[in-house]
């Protein structure tokens, strides 16, 4: 699936006026730059690619690059605002109402590893980069925090529909799903061999296990402290 | 606590004959090695750590170095020995018998996490590390294989004991512990205002939640796919 920079769920969900033909022009110049980035991370790893590289892959000049994007790292940082788009979308399915909320976390679980999850080289290369600098940490550390509070609002809403256990807080249940991600896409990018959306699909029914709202009444006896 | 790199079982589980005069100064000066190496990594990364820096601190020449450990990311490897150790220890206890699994389990999620989560510094070079050169990957990898393997035997004894849900592989069970412990510490040591040890136990108190055997029995109604 290809990645929009400029959908409406990565623009905090307003909805846009038309573009001109310039802004038109500039938002798929900007989107080759980012899909020719991403192919290239992907391909051969984020510290392996420079600017050239890319630009070179997109057929823009080099000198362009910095006009769409600060630095290389910023690139990573577009990635996290898709993310939050993602979640955002996630949380306007559940204010909709139309389905079980459980369908809902685990579409979002699964497209939330699109991205990161096109190769096991792009997956590391993000991590790398959040984990290597920390100008671009503090950065994703943002994205986290923003993401944080949409998915606790979900897990609220969840709880107050019932369909989610009500003895843990919901920002917690929110830090979980949020390490299950984590943790099994972190796995994955260090042992390749295994498939990722198995892997993604188990670690989602382990982490819905333990939130679903049947907790809530046998919580007691079975995870006392 | 101070991680013995010569323990019992760190060695394979197997018990030591007494050691000579040479031998015991050899595993002192290891042991100051690696110790002064986690505290540099800690304070100041993985990279920005030189084998001088190392070898100042632990008052040796520098030259000595290289008579311990083979390169700098060797120390690392010697860090992921150390958790197959203590992986080794959870499952000798699991099989004297003489408390519930889950208690075992939760305090060997803690233990794994005592190391690198000596700093949030340390646990971004450990994971930076493993992420970054394939060398190091690959070792990492042949260790988590091997965690793997005695994490599984855990859980198909716990599920023999019926302490644990029987509906999923045992295997599988021991992915998601592993997944547990990697996204909390991830996400601890990229956001590291949080403090680590209340993750690490909510992250465990998540796992079991959906682990412990009571699910079973109730298993179709909550989590049909």
């Amino acid at each position: 699936m290809k990645t929009n920079l400029h959908s409406r769920s990565f623009h905090n969900g307003r909805a846009a006026r038309p573009l001109s033909r310039r802004e038109r022009h500039s938002a798929a110049v900007r989107q080759r730059l980012f899909d020719a980035a991403m192919r290239l991370f992907a391909e051969r790893g984020f510290t392996e690619t420079t600017v050239e590289d890319i630009t070179n892959a997109a057929d823009v000049g080099k000198g362009t690059f910095f006009n769409y994007f600060p630095s290389k790292e910023e690139l990573l940082t577009a990635f996290g605002d898709l993310r939050i788009g993602k979640i955002r979308a996630g949380l306007e399915e559940v204010e909709r109402g139309k389905e079980p909320i459980v369908e809902i976390l685990r579409r979002l679980f699964i497209r939330l590893g699109e991205d990161p999850g096109r190769s096991p080289e792009l997956a590391r290369s993000m991590l790398l980069t959040m984990l290597s600098k920390d100008a671009v940490r503090l950065k994703f550390c943002t994205r986290f925090a923003q993401g944080h509070v949409i998915m606790t609002k979900i897990f609220k809403i969840a709880q107050e529909r019932g369909e989610v256990r009500s003895d843990v807080d919901a920002a917690d249940l929110a830090r979980s799903y949020k390490e299950s991600y984590l943790g099994s896409l972190l796995a994955w990018s260090l042992t390749p061999s295994t498939r990722l959306a198995p892997s993604f699909q188990r670690a989602f029914e382990h982490f819905w296990s333990a939130a679903a709202a049947k907790h809530s009444r046998i919580e007691k006896k079975g995870s006392e402290r």
